[in-house]
């Protein structure tokens, strides 16, 4: 309670800080926590991220948007959000019959690793993991996409991701179409199991083995129309061997996937990533 | 040139982010980064970094510097350095036999890695190296060490370190008294070749092998008097396994030594690295 | 099926992989695998893991072993295991309150991550975890263990013990005594929380902040009765800041053990890990 | 010295353990170090690389090949290679303008870590860096490469590189001709900057930067005439943020590469890389 996060995005240009600190100090909010980034030295972007402390936060988030709109924002052109940390995100995952990553997050959440994530559901295309979820008391829901199905699919989806804050590809082995990740109207995380861009698309291990690669890893990237290309948040890589088949790479990439997954997913619940066109700032 | 770092350690309390980004906005510096942490949410340090430009300000420093210390510094009862991003530190190299991490940093220090560190002296207890350090144009000078001229060495070494900024013990296999330390007015980094706490003190690579991890590691830190506990600035760790017998840590552990210690002389060099008691907190 | 596993350790001498090949050649047996190694060019010990193929190995299994002794082992003083890959390990997990190890541990066997393992039974001296442990369906047993209650607890916990190949301390937090120790006749498997020899003992995320490293890690270590001694199996770390306090030591901790111990493990079980006095080796 | 190298390739079969550990033990070579690999259960091919000690090995290596030759290599249709530990390979290394990787192999060679090489030349297409390489005593040789001279000059190259056992490209910015490859009789390393086959071709920091790629690698790999595509040795990565711009990239990049390189270049001069169609094993 109390914590609130700012995360300011504009061009860059002096006196933002001053600006975005001297508000907040004359409403009493302490920061205790700030990062900051310019993309280029001369004509880039800034990018703020400010962890505040206020009393009655939760209270007082509206009246503190507004004037923060009003006085700061809008006079230096900034791109903003202030939010509460005591409000999680909304949160659905999507899923096919891989349950590493899925599961991985639900045990998290549960153990309380994740606060910024409210799994309010795990929809997937398959029914083979509903016992699995339904230990963790989360709703799973089941919505089968065929090729000549998938427009009605992708319908019955967005309905059932209305209200989300946040959608997480968990190992969810369809392609969106353009059309669905217009509408969703929530970012959507997907985590790919390769270290991008070596071996985007389909069977990345199988083509790791083939290249005889000595590190196979993991990316976790937004979601946009072109496939494998969004934004990376977070990737990691394992020492793999001559001796590892590919069997022996899926395995251990398991490691490296959920892990990667669940990095990006609390970063991005915490609000400290931002997009900078085709990359992003991870404070 | 016009880069500014301004390194700020205080009690936390509200309005020192406000205060300190105010001065600078008043005189047209602009920050073009910026690093914070609280020790603790109630009652802890506060540390503050941060990187500006200002056009003149190697002609500007001596009165802004003064500006500070009265109007900020001294009513929020800060310590703080403010420097010139343009003047390197004047560095001395403490070497004995082994070349690895003199030979580097001097290599880096040529390459232009470190551009924060202006190498005047290397500094032996042996003549070993004396053709090596030649190569790259640093004076070289041999004071032996041997337990009765302990003190006259001494003596003799804090008369050619005079005018240091900043001392590294590139594998200085001789430990420096308490009287030592106190008297050369310029912080002492040291790379010890062990992950520590683990392995303190002579022979790490062979306790390692003879306790059979998985990992060895080297790590670098201020020296104080009480020897392989000052506070880290810089770890790292590679696998080793039951193959490697002591020869073959000692080889692989040079180049994590290395690394390690250019890591932690260029985070010095850029006022990255804050004291906070035992520990450090880098930027 | 028809896959073995001969595990040899004698002194070093001439003409062990020739002895032992021509052995498993004329018994028409097909080496698929092997790794050997001597602890000391001269007067070491010798280790040697061979993985076979052999049609119909299981119903030849005693007899094999019969005539290895007979013809190999006894005449050149080798201590030696020779087990079907067919045949997992009846393995028991000893927990307190915190699920992450067991959970994971359980996950990779139900996922078949694990063949070398049949979790027969979880242990615990807390019921905390019997829902947990449930949806695996595996026996969870539950012996409180107070400092009055320990023999007696110790005596019914061996009971249940009874018959397994592999214990394995998923984050049990009770001292064993040398008696179950030398009582259970199975290998015991604990992990860590810190990458020993570096904070042995209680809490060790604590004292890695006090101390102020830069990597945090964990140990999965074969159990003697010198606490937090035995022969290590393996180790990670990852890398934490100043920014990370002893909650997010906890929470990030979490992920570097349990996979330390789950490779401990799988290697165990795969026969991959030969003792040498009081380190490992790892094939 | 009495230190050999058996390198053994053949299609899969039973029995070539024995067949080989019995012709070593029939002329009373013990085997200290044994590595194999099959590259498929089933129909694959086989790997083995054998560490053996024998007196007079030196003398008798004639008539050990030839004997090896008749009686098992010949007989199991195998590819081999028999050598002495104490011949190191007769070694140039090819440079441009960017002296890490280069000087970080001389340096290596002259203190004892790469005991396998004889660096006998180097050989570069511009002067810069002939007094870097004049301090080690090592013949440094000028061939300046334009496109239209590109043909005399990789003829005069080869007449230089005539009787050495290995090339190494050491950051040489040159493409080579698929002729050159051909007629220049010993194997050829190149290191990339980058992870293969993440950033293939020309500029891979500044490709990296722009994907925004969380970790950046290096890669030691075979040259072949289609460019990058070599088998890989060797990989490595380290992370990187959003605040590393390109000529952080490219600094941090050097440790990777020489660390990588170097690494690749001790495992060859071993005989321990084999090539199995586009990849390696690395024993």
């Amino acid at each position: 309670m109390n914590v609130g996060r700012l995360v300011v995005t504009c061009a860059d240009r002096p006196g933002i800080v001053a600006a975005v600190s001297a508000f907040l100090h004359a409403r009493d909010a302490n920061i205790t926590h700030a990062d900051q980034h310019s993309s280029d030295a001369t004509g880039g972007r800034f990018f703020l991220r400010v962890v505040l402390y206020l009393d009655g936060l939760e209270e007082r988030l509206e009246e503190l948007h507004a004037a923060f709109e009003a006085e700061v924002a809008h006079p230096l052109e900034m791109a903003f959000t202030l939010t509460s940390a005591a409000t999680p995100k909304r949160t659905a995952l999507m899923v096919s019959r891989e349950d590493h990553c899925a599961l991985d997050l639900l045990w998290r959440a549960r153990g309380g690793e994740l606060p910024g994530l409210d799994v309010a559901l795990v929809l997937s295309n398959h029914p083979d993991l509903a016992e699995s979820v339904a230990v963790f008391g989360v709703p799973f829901e089941v919505v089968p996409v065929t090729p000549s199905t998938k427009p009605d699919a992708e319908q019955r989806q967005l309905e059932l991701l209305a209200g989300c804050d946040l959608v997480i590809l968990a190992r969810y082995m369809q392609v969106l179409s353009g059309d669905f990740l217009e509408r969703v109207g929530a970012p959507v995380i997907n985590i790919h199991h390769s270290f991008l861009p070596a071996f985007a698309g389909a069977d990345p291990y199988a083509k790791a083995k083939a290249r005889g690669v000595k590190l196979i890893g993991a990316t976790a990237h937004y979601v946009i129309e072109d496939l494998d290309a969004g934004p990376i948040i977070e990737q990691d890589v394992i020492r793999v061997t001559h001796r590892d088949d590919v069997a022996d790479l899926v395995r251990q990439g398991r490691d490296i996937e959920r892990q990667v997954l669940a990095r990006a997913v609390r970063a991005h619940a915490e609000d400290r990533v931002l997009v900078d066109g085709e990359t992003t700032v991870v404070f």
